[in-house]
């Protein structure tokens, strides 16, 4: 049976998220304390595949994530998985707002719940927690008064929903990925990202202008640029991008070849089909058939045929 | 007299960068519990500075800082403060490694520490707290066996300094900035940064490339560059940058019209000394005077003198 | 009275061109035997304005015109006339095809009838001339049997017009410009052209990226670019260019500076309207209203406003 | 035995361009009337090779071979030469400079000795010739009393040397080019040239820039790069240019390939040992081994091993 990690305990939206990953209804679920211990669990073998928050649309990327792929042994990402994000107020049986002066959740819930929170619980204190569900499970022992976590973690722990659909911005998202041991990409759909890491040149000024460069030549739109520093002091970055299209596209491989060529490193972690379905827009030139033609014509000059 | 609001309480890293901050010594340093009160302090009136961090060498950015000062009232950095970071292990006196099952620091501390907690107290379990400071705090009260933070913090919560120069990464450094409301930046000095948050056109998809272009057609070096959510939804991202020279060169006065022309919005966030004092280079062509004489032969050719 | 300076002797395109030059009604034309000379009658005074063949929509450009306006004392472009150009096989009074052995004009206007010339007098050599009217004028004095000229100059020379029409491409025109000594431009009409001469940098090869960049990047559409030899050895040129604009928009004074900061050197050769009225297309950004506004944002940032 | 057409008569810069293409010793040198029809005779069959002016230091291109070599049946140029001009002043034995009412020669000679003219012969008149050569035949003939040629073709034309070394400007050179059907080109060296002629998308303003990009990504440099109308109306340009390095390296096939998809049309004009010996500078990243390197790691990660 497949066995697929999360960052547990149970009741986590990355929970939800594995539960979405093609064929989880045979899969088992493993929970794990954070995300760096779930990537290990795929990368040693203990598990098949580990689904991750990856980046969030009020709270961003999450680093944690992004790190983790970006070093280490390598891994690829198969599918992705995007969650609408609205939390719920639990509390144990018989609490009510009057009572509740420290509310526990993930570190990145409470952005997403800043305004409900000073609206309606201006002097509770925030308390961060290892996820929401654990700030649930502590609810449960009592440490804190309330926890946002998701509504449907609330009969895991029983507690109550004592406000459901606490969301500062109105419809916010989280993405997940699932990732596994390197294997061959699923099938191009005409509707795929691909996953990379840039590591530029140090000394080289323009590393990032030439390597929108890369992408644009080609017609590839960029969906998500985040700059990481590689760790070796202010100023040195690498950046983590999702590009639209799939490694076996022509012009995708063309631009990955150009983008080893001219950065340090390229770390590619994974093509595969947008959550959204939304096909590549292909410009003109740039489909398959233009680059199979450009080689064809190519060949023929170089042996001195008509072109 | 000055009063500068930091991320409290007492014995925070960003406490020690707020006495590192020009005339400090005369300033009252005031402590908030988070680092969007502290920016409302200084939008209110309340305090006339604030020093809150911006980036980590190790951990990235801090997004609480980046999106609280892309949003709201007008802020501007008029200073920013680059301290190296090691974490000493805080305990109450008469505590051994032995004895430690749970660890608390800031969320940012423990990617910077996780190897050394790996190798030294593999079985401890991290906690998050509010701030370092706060962390220690809570060993002092016993709510946890000890925390991560800077050795400084020991005296202050009566704990013992059990490990010190506590890092995985050599030479990790954390920048804070200072903020003020709007007025004229400090004077040019040749080695300057400009800080701005860039919000491309929305219906276009090669903005960032065009916000290269700005920069680097005048010669304009990009020492970082930040996406973030703009909250509207997954894909809509902004760009917070540091570039190197201030709003009174006339290349960045260019690059900034520039910039104001071509993107949806542009909020300039100051211009002030770099902390290392390194000068930027200036290539041929983009210096002020090049651009006083190309506007004087302007003038010329306009009313048909000879060029 | 005006003085008005064309290509002589009287009967060439240049002279028709020469009357469609605003008041010429007024004017007085006066031949010159070469593009050189009667640039520099402008220069000395002689006369007021020159009219000159400037490029051909089949031929390509003229090079002594583009050559003597680049170089020398500064002239400016006032005016551009466009005439299509077809030609008439002038012949003394009873020469038929059969008797025609040489055939002369302008070498500008072989190019121009050679699939005629092929077909209808494939045994006739081709004799260049200083202008078709000169070889009009030699067909009179009996030196050659033909001349391909305008039909409009056989009255003058006492000649036949053998065919009319002649053309190999259908709707070619010749191009030329009205030059003055240097003055204020006239008003911009919204549909104006700008003509320089751009000197890269000698040491860069990257040179004329660049400068297509200042172009594009304003939203400047060019209209006509064509390198020619500086002199001072194979593969040194300067570029001779038409840009769409008026060099009081806002956005082509800012592309002038930028250019005249990255280039060895730029000669402003006037803005004038064009002669189709086509107005030129000002996309989102670029319109002076856009850099009015920007400037008065800078203001504002400089001061220290909130933005 | 080799046949090669050339510029005739006997006695042209072109028959001495001709001379020196390799193995000319023991070929046949065949004099043509005309540029086109020397192309049209190798096109045909009639002779092997066409030595034909392409480019002049002083004067510029020569439109008639840019244009014979891009349209008509597809012809490659295999050899440049490279020869350095000046002329001399030849004139029927006993002639002297207060003798000469009229010089003769090609109007591509005139431009080069215009100021030697206006000094030592102000009053004669300059009367345009088929080729120096026929220039020199005609004074021979009687019908001028000067020409301008090559100091070589006195003998042939039983004229002597009245002045010699005549240029206006120090080191001017002429590029002449051989030019074969298409065949295979001559192996690579590190310092060769391929000659291209690209037809932008009508529809598309930034053709060049993207042009020029396709070369700029790849570090090749343009060493030519010339408009040419294409017949159409003025403002419709193709573009005749020069890269350094061979149609066989890495780095011009992925540029060929690319400059096919985004260009209405390219014709590939051969590539060819530069005639100065110069190496290609090739910068990190785009040497041979660069692309093998980068097409073996995408296949890796195409296949689904680690990259």
């Amino acid at each position: 049976m497949t066995r697929v990690a999360f960052l547990g305990p149970s009741g986590t939206f990355t929970e939800l998220a594995a539960t979405q990953v093609a064929n989880a209804s045979s899969a088992e679920l493993v929970p794990f304390h954070t995300v760096l211990t779930a990537l290990d669990a795929v990368r040693t073998g203990e598990v098949d595949t580990a689904v991750v928050a990856f980046e969030n649309s009020v709270e961003g990327s999450v680093p944690i994530s992004l790190d983790g792929l970006a070093t280490g042994e390598p891994l690829v990402i198969v599918a992705e998985i995007v969650i609408p994000v609205s939390f719920a107020l639990l509390v144990r049986p018989g609490t009510t707002l009057g009572g509740i002066n420290t509310v526990a959740a993930h570190s990145h819930a409470e952005p997403q719940c800043r305004l409900w929170l000073r609206e309606n619980l201006p002097h509770a204190v925030f308390e961060p927690a290892a996820s929401n569900a654990d700030a649930a499970r502590e609810v449960e022992q009592g440490r804190w008064d309330a926890a946002l976590a998701g509504a449907f973690a609330a009969e895991r722990y029983h507690l109550e929903v004592l406000a459901d659909g606490i969301h500062d911005v109105e419809g916010a998202q989280t993405r997940f990925v699932a990732v596994r041991r390197p294997e061959a990409p699923p099938a191009a759909t005409g509707a795929d990202k691909t996953t990379l890491v840039l590591f530029p040149q140090h000394d080289h000024p323009g590393g990032l202008l030439e390597i929108l460069t890369e992408f644009a030549m080609r017609g590839i739109n960029l969906v998500r640029l985040e700059s990481r520093p590689t760790g070796v002091g202010l100023g040195q970055y690498c950046f983590s991008v999702d590009a639209e299209g799939h490694v076996g596209d022509e012009r995708m491989g063309e631009a990955l070849t150009g983008l080893r060529r001219v950065c340090a490193d390229v770390r590619y972690l994974g093509s595969y089909p947008k959550a959204d379905g939304g096909a590549s827009t292909i410009r003109r030139g740039v489909a398959d058939d233009d680059f199979a033609d450009a080689r064809a014509w190519l060949a023929r000059i170089r042996q001195g045929e008509p072109s």
